[in-house]
C-alpha cells in the first residue's frame, strides 16, 4: 500500500524545488489536495506561464519577459559602466539600493570546472564582446564574495587586455550597522587591508 | 525595480506551499527558471492532473482517484473493524505496518471550534451512519495523541450509544526501541498507567 499513482507523481515532481526532500514533498502534496486546491490550480498556471513566457534578455542575460529587458532598453542608464553579477536576484538587490545607474551582465552562475561549467556556459565570450563593442569604460565585478565568485572575477579580469577599461571589484569589508565583535576574521582582515583615509577639511 | 509581473506571480503562487516564505519562494522561482525549466513544466502538469483527478473515496473519505478507494473495494478486508484517522498520511502509515486488516474512516482534520471546524466538517455524521449501517463491531480511534486529537476521539466515543460497538483508543506508551531516559513525563505516566500483566506459562 502506498500513494495513488497521481499523488506519487505530484510528490516526485515537488522534489525539483530546492530544499524539498521526500517528507516535505509529501506534506506539500497532501496540504494542497486537502486544503488548497484553488491555490494548487493557480500555482500550476503560474508555473506554466512563467516557464513559457519568461526568457532571458538578449543583451544582459537576466530573466526577462521581453527580448530586451527594461534596464537595457532604458536610454537614461550609463551604458559605459557595466556591473557583472552571478544571478538575477543580485541584480534586483543592486537595483534596490538605487545607487547604480549603469548596465548589467548576468553570468547565471560561476566558473566550476568540477561541474563542467566553463566560460562558454556563463557567456563570458558575449561579455567580452560587449566590453569592446559598447566601449565600456568600467567593468565592476560583483560576483559573490566566496571562492568560486572570486575565481570567476579574476578569470574575467585576466581576459580584459584593453588599458582603457577600468576593471574593479566590489569592496570587501565590515557590513554597515554590524558590530566588530561578530565579524569573521577573513572579513576583518579585508576591512583592515582596504582601509581608507578620512580627509580632514582643508581651509 | 522589482521582479517582472509573471515572475512575481510565480513567487506569490509558491507561497501557498506549507513552510514556504517570501525568501524561499523567490529562491524556488529563480531556481526553476534558471536551471529546471523541464521539471517546472512537469510540476505544473502534475499539479494540474492531481487537482483535477484526485477526489475522495465516497466511503472512507481518503484521497482517491476512483469513487471508491482500493481498500474499501477490497472484499478480503474485515468490514466490522473500523479505524478512525485524521489524515490520509496516517492511513498510509498504518497500512505500511501490515498489521491492520479492517477498514478506515478519514476525518481530514480534528475538531477545532476556534477555527470553526465542527463535527459536520469532519463528516462525523457519515461516520456514525456507517457504524450503524455496516454493523461495525469495533471502532478504533487513532486520532493524533495531542490535545485536539484526544478531544476529537472523546467526542466521537460519546456519540456511540450502541453497547454492541466496542470503542477503543490506540495505546499511549513508550516508543519501541527508545530509552526511558529520553521519554517525556506525560508519555511515561501513560505507559505506567497502561501497564499490562505478563502472563507466566501455566502448566
Amino acid at each position: 500500500m502506498s500513494f495513488s499513482p497521481l499523488l506519487q507523481q505530484l510528490i516526485t515532481a515537488l522534489r525539483c524545488l530546492p530544499g524539498v526532500g521526500p517528507k516535505s514533498a509529501q506534506r506539500m502534496a497532501l496540504h494542497l489536495l486537502e486544503r488548497e486546491r484553488e491555490s494548487a490550480r493557480h500555482l500550476a498556471n503560474a508555473l506554466h506561464e512563467a516557464v513559457e513566457k519568461i526568457g532571458e534578455c538578449q543583451i544582459c542575460h537576466t530573466l526577462s519577459e521581453t527580448p530586451v529587458c527594461d534596464i537595457c532598453a532604458d536610454d537614461t542608464r550609463d551604458k559605459q559602466v557595466m556591473c557583472v553579477l552571478e544571478s538575477p536576484v543580485d541584480l534586483i538587490a543592486i537595483e534596490q539600493t538605487g545607487g547604480f545607474r549603469g548596465v548589467y551582465f548576468v553570468l547565471k552562475g560561476h566558473l566550476s570546472p568540477i561541474d563542467g561549467i566553463g566560460p562558454d556556459d556563463l557567456g563570458i565570450g558575449h561579455l567580452l564582446e560587449r566590453v569592446v563593442s559598447e566601449g565600456i569604460k568600467e567593468l565592476i565585478l560583483a560576483t559573490n564574495p566566496n571562492v568560486e565568485g572570486e575565481a570567476t572575477a579574476h578569470f574575467i579580469a585576466a581576459q580584459i587586455n584593453d588599458a582603457d577599461v577600468r576593471v574593479s571589484r566590489i569592496a570587501h569589508g565590515v557590513p554597515v550597522g554590524g558590530e566588530l565583535e561578530f565579524v569573521d576574521g577573513g572579513t576583518l582582515a579585508h576591512a583592515l587591508a582596504g582601509r581608507r583615509t578620512l580627509q580632514r577639511d582643508i581651509k
